[in-house]
């Protein structure tokens, strides 16, 4: 989680919203990202996403079975679909997301009796620095 | 549809899941694509996120306001989100998808009360061919 961290805070200096996320095979970085919808003009640029994809380059398939990913913030609808799609084994998350998050909030997609992989979930984890990076890059906006 | 169909065939024809989809601007194709999750080694590479990401290349601009999405078959939960983040105005598709679909279907993603932004959406167009496509892609696998 350290290195999505570091993911989110270069984002952050690229003027995107601060969100990183690594993809890990038996305890090694085989993929990561961050937010890079501006700077690539890419509506699905979120961290999971591009992290997801440089892990399935990386290997050679489109699935991650016996992978995890970690993500600084609870993903998305588009992400959570993507990380089931890919057969992630574990999810561990930073921050929980009221407005936008699809875990424990929302459509709880992996909680619909249609989803045909749910990875293990772990929410919380280094929670204030993740969400203390969101506050600031938000309220240095309004 | 007929662009997106022929996409879906494409697919077929290189192994993958027979799905294609096209955007729209103001009635002229601006961005397609077919499922290449197999040749691209890529979890995400639904026809929905391959057309969403190439019509935003073209634009140059990570949101596809005013624009329309047609894809063969009911889009799945990443696919619904990525185009609620791409602003897509309006989305048409062929087949209902009872097990894998998010919108008429399973999350109901666009009539949670968190979804910021909701496509008007218009189901069931050339719906026979599209899912005579899948059903006979299936049934050449079991």
């Amino acid at each position: 989680m350290r290195r999505a961290l570091e993911l989110a805070r270069l984002a952050e200096t690229a003027g995107e919203v601060p969100i990183g996320a690594v993809v890990t095979l038996d305890g090694r970085i085989i993929g990561e990202g961050e937010n890079r919808n501006r700077r690539d003009n890419d509506p699905t640029a979120h961290a999971e996403i591009v992290a997801l994809r440089s892990a399935a380059l990386h290997l050679g398939d489109f699935r991650l079975a016996g992978c995890d990913i970690w993500v600084t913030l609870e993903p998305c609808p588009m992400c959570a679909g993507a990380i089931s799609h890919a057969r992630i084994a574990r999810l561990y998350y930073g921050a929980a997301d009221p407005k936008g998050g699809a875990i424990e909030q929302g459509p709880r997609l992996y909680a619909q009796p249609q989803c045909l992989h749910r990875p293990d979930v772990y929410g919380g984890i280094a929670e204030k620095e993740a969400s203390a990076l969101l506050r600031g890059f938000f309220a240095a906006r309004r």
